[in-house]
């Protein structure tokens, strides 16, 4: 069910967008969401078109930041959203080098119904 | 008022990207969307930017997935729901053949005051 | 803690594009979003997939038509929105000569708890 959007910069090779990907989807299933349950789109930008402010809150970010928005079931508990933060966080760090400071990360909740995982069925409604 | 984004893979042409876009706004109408209330956001991506498990739920999927993520006002019955899935998957089936397996979609749900259609002022807060 | 998409066509130049972003951020701050948090994707598309019915409620869209999809936090009254959605369409209009007609604005809240603004932490739950 979850539905990422991941978007950073252009000027990553392949291989280091397919590891983010892949840290985000497991991230995701160490908090419950079940295995294979991966959709995932990622969209490089121009540094023109991609804006943010280097140091709210005091984090000082880098053109490498990387902005991940994920839609999934409301219903998680705020321990699990923040182990999710924190594994994306690590993760991404770990298999990319990419800094702790450059992973911000947002979530929305919609309903079980909300859905449709193919054959036009809303298969969480059942 | 819907906000559709639509994602899928390069290599489509124009008439077919054109085809799916018809088909989203023809399938709300059908469940009381009103007419010519039409926004939509194709995205095209190149296969290694475009991740999902092609076994999910035992639905097999294709690389020509789409992915639909639809903002609309919360409100919608769970019938509203199912029938808009339905008629998406066939519509795209009968009107681009695209496999039935191949459509995902994903409902965000908002207040009615969450929207402007122009002229800065929020039309459904009224 | 906003995160927005800015969607227009392709074929306006850099400053047009900045100056949304700046636009933006500003009607955020003037609705009490804190100074510096500033988190913003501009995406520009073919005019083949950005499609819109031009006249829905009687307001009339030109391809100029820029698509503004903000996510941050609910808990802002119909007066927050609405003056937003002005300061945002007056906004562009006086920076960019954009027709406040061409202001598309759609709103998505979530809790404070969906944040991770850097280093794999929930700042807003603590």
């Amino acid at each position: 069910m979850p539905l990422a959007r991941i978007d950073l910069v252009k000027g990553k090779d392949e291989k280091y967008r397919q590891e983010i990907g892949r840290v985000v989807y497991e991230a995701l299933t160490g908090v419950g969401v079940p295995q294979d349950d991966r959709f995932q789109i990622v969209t490089e930008h121009d540094a023109a078109n991609f804006l943010f402010a280097p140091d709210y809150l005091g984090i000082h970010r880098s053109p490498e930041l990387v902005m991940i928005q994920i839609t999934w079931n409301a219903g998680r508990t705020v321990q699990q959203k923040q182990a999710l933060f924190r594994a994306i966080a690590d993760g991404l760090h770990e298999a990319v080098g990419l800094r702790r400071e450059d992973v911000f990360i947002n979530l929305v909740e919609v309903a079980k119904k909300n859905w449709s995982f193919g054959n036009g069925i809303a298969q969480y409604a059942v």
